[in-house]
């Protein structure tokens, strides 16, 4: 058969009603109820209902015959053989892993549409020279173990795989411990080694941002994603009583804190509205309302698609942050780099043409969210699907992408799998 | 015998290694140690720990013959019966709880420096007509459940008993689920109707502020105590990708915390040092490094010794945070206020007596504290005892007063409640 011949049927094999319950299956998994009532998902990486899900996966996988296996950082990957013995897998997926307050399609659709593609392609019999492995990143979101992409960032050689063996969830619990725990209670998988040479590596994922939906378009045709720099601030002052010690006399974290990141807006400051500055998450000791803060804990997320502005400013934090504060001890500790990334022209290329030839709206454009796929970069040619989100709202319960725009983003990377799995 | 014969044996009868090997039995219970290496007390109310500290002090009133009892709000009484039927009782104690990150005297010595003044007036055989019951109070310190100070505010009728049955804890349990839990589990102890008429309340109570050591004072004689509000502050913003959502559109609850503790700060702006302003406590939701805030709660503790003061900046608070914040919804909630009060020349004068009898260095002084206290002065005579606090530190591990100082703030209460009991 030739690929005009092929690719059609393979496409019209990919099942929406089949992807959507698959994914509404998952979203039973850590599902709560937004405030607007909307139905969100909070599944941390490497809990319980972590392992449930990967266990679901696991089940659709092998009862179409795919082979499970899994890594030294949990990663696990579900294989399709191909027909020629010895060459370089396609790999396609995303994650598992939900923020706390989290929605039912970031990162579990790359997952299970790389299934269903893999599926539509066995249904509609065509055999490629290349094994496709369908690969489930372990702790993308970094919510519950900061920062995230351990799993791609351990795979791709980035980062030595025990980098964060000491990192500590919000309970005392590290993510050496939850990794051992969750590795031991997976024996029964087959270890893979850690690491690969795959041949291509693919990753659809929602678009997380408004441009698609808002332009009417299906299919995001990514070309690169932003860089991302993570700090963590602590700032150490000292414990009072909140009504005998003379406001004078205090080493307050709270309002070093305030100081520190008015300090950090000016720097942080962008007419264009380009450069992303966050802080999201807070943690004060003793955190009671009448003992003054002794230490305070935050984040800093800063993220910029120029390389240049993302050192210049990025270098600048700590002495904004030291200039600012008046009695606290300040550390700061770089937890996450990632420069700014472009995918490689055989994927970008590939997406393109699946969406030409399905006859689907698309365009090219830049990633926002940081992704796994960033770190595949200097692995493989690598890219990403977006489909439109609506909205633009992400990592909320409100989340949300239509079954045909899910099913539009899974027969483009059936396609494209089929393309780079061929030869 | 006549007073001044009875009193210098109830006096000398007062044990300081009683006293400080039984401080130091109670700091057990709780302990942990705090990052300089000091002994912290972390004893929340209404835990399993509060439970074993209670036990522990009625073990040792039934020792010496006094009577345990309980009321509604779990506050404890432990009675040592007076010569004449249906005279009111003295009231003398503190509370058991502590701060989060508490030290080993805050609270609990003023419960055990009554026990001791009352085992003393026994070991000494001294007679007097009316009941002396030590008390200790439920949740003085408002670290577990806000505001502090429920069980006198309770027994005085200055909040109804069910004020607070849906404040919740960080663990989401609420303060009545907490109590019920804490009198079903006491409930071989005989319950005692809520409220009453004593004669008088005294509350020895370390000084948790600087003057005394600085001075080398032993005995502050308590004038008075400065007023208190708290507010709780609830910013709803909405949740976001921190790297897709342009800074532009976000609705970020950290960010408009920051405009409302800066513009709370002008508001409480005082050059003469007196007023007290504190956040102290922040929970951010969804608190993850990369979901921008959707909802911040701080709290504001604020204290004035005058009330005007303390009406009019009070009164400012809602109006500067909705004048501040540029995109949340804005709930402003006071959860306790308490006015300036002034102690009874009854109470003052004995502990002035007392303190000049024993030869000791006294000085009037108000409290920059609130206590439980403040809420008896409208039910009864009432005052305060301090004794030096090193450093002034409180709410802290590093808390501490000398075995010396603590004995000498018990035999001045023994000779106080002497005087209060005598007729």
């Amino acid at each position: 058969m030739t690929e005009t011949s092929i690719t059609p049927n393979a496409v019209a094999a990919v099942s929406e009603a089949r992807q959507w319950d698959r994914l509404m299956q998952m979203a039973r998994l850590g599902a709560f109820r937004g405030g607007d009532g909307s139905e969100g998902v909070n599944r941390a990486c490497l809990t319980p209902l972590d392992r449930e899900a990967r266990r679901l996966l696991i089940g659709w996988g092998q009862a179409i015959g795919l082979t499970p296996s899994i890594d030294a950082l949990g990663n696990l990957f579900l294989r399709s053989e191909g027909t020629v013995p010895g060459l370089a897998p396609v790999l396609a997926g995303s994650h598992m892993d939900s923020q706390p307050a989290g929605g039912r399609f970031d990162g579990i659709w790359g997952v299970l549409a790389a299934l269903e593609a893999v599926q539509a392609l066995h249904e509609a019999g065509v055999s490629l020279a290349r094994p496709i492995e369908v690969v489930a990143w372990t702790n993308e979101e970094g919510g519950r173990f900061a920062p995230g992409c351990m799993g791609s960032m351990a795979y791709a050689g980035h980062s030595a795989a025990d980098s964060w063996d000491a990192v500590t969830d919000s309970h005392g619990v590290s993510f050496g411990e939850a990794l051992r725990e969750h590795l031991a209670k997976e024996a029964d998988l087959p270890r893979r080694p850690l690491g690969g040479a795959p041949h291509a590596y693919v990753e659809a994922h929602i678009e997380q941002g408004p441009q698609l939906e808002a332009a009417g378009l299906d299919i995001g045709i990514v070309t690169g994603i932003q860089g991302s720099r993570w700090f963590l601030v602590e700032l150490l002052g000292a414990s009072a009583h909140a009504g005998t010690a003379p406001v004078s006399m205090r080493r307050d974290a709270v309002q070093d804190m305030v100081r520190a990141i008015t300090a950090l807006n000016a720097l942080m400051a962008d007419p264009t509205d380009v450069l992303r500055f966050t802080v999201a998450k807070i943690e004060v000791e003793p955190n009671s309302s009448n003992s003054v803060a002794e230490r305070v804990r935050f984040t800093i997320d800063f993220r910029h698609p120029d390389a240049a502005v993302l050192t210049a400013r990025g270098d600048a934090i700590e002495a904004t942050i030291r200039g600012a504060v008046r009695h606290c001890d300040v550390t700061v500790t770089e937890r996450f780099h990632a420069l700014p990334v472009e995918f490689h022209p055989a994927v970008t290329g590939a997406v393109e043409r699946a969406a030409a030839a399905q006859g689907l709206k698309a365009v090219r454009m830049p990633s926002g969210a940081f992704h796994d796929a960033q770190f595949m970069v200097p692995l493989c040619p690598s890219g990403m699907i977006f489909i439109p989100s609506y909205r633009g709202i992400s990592h909320n319960p409100a989340e949300y992408s239509s079954p045909e725009q899910l099913v539009r983003g899974a027969r483009v990377l059936a396609q494209v799998l089929a393309e780079l799995a061929r030869d």
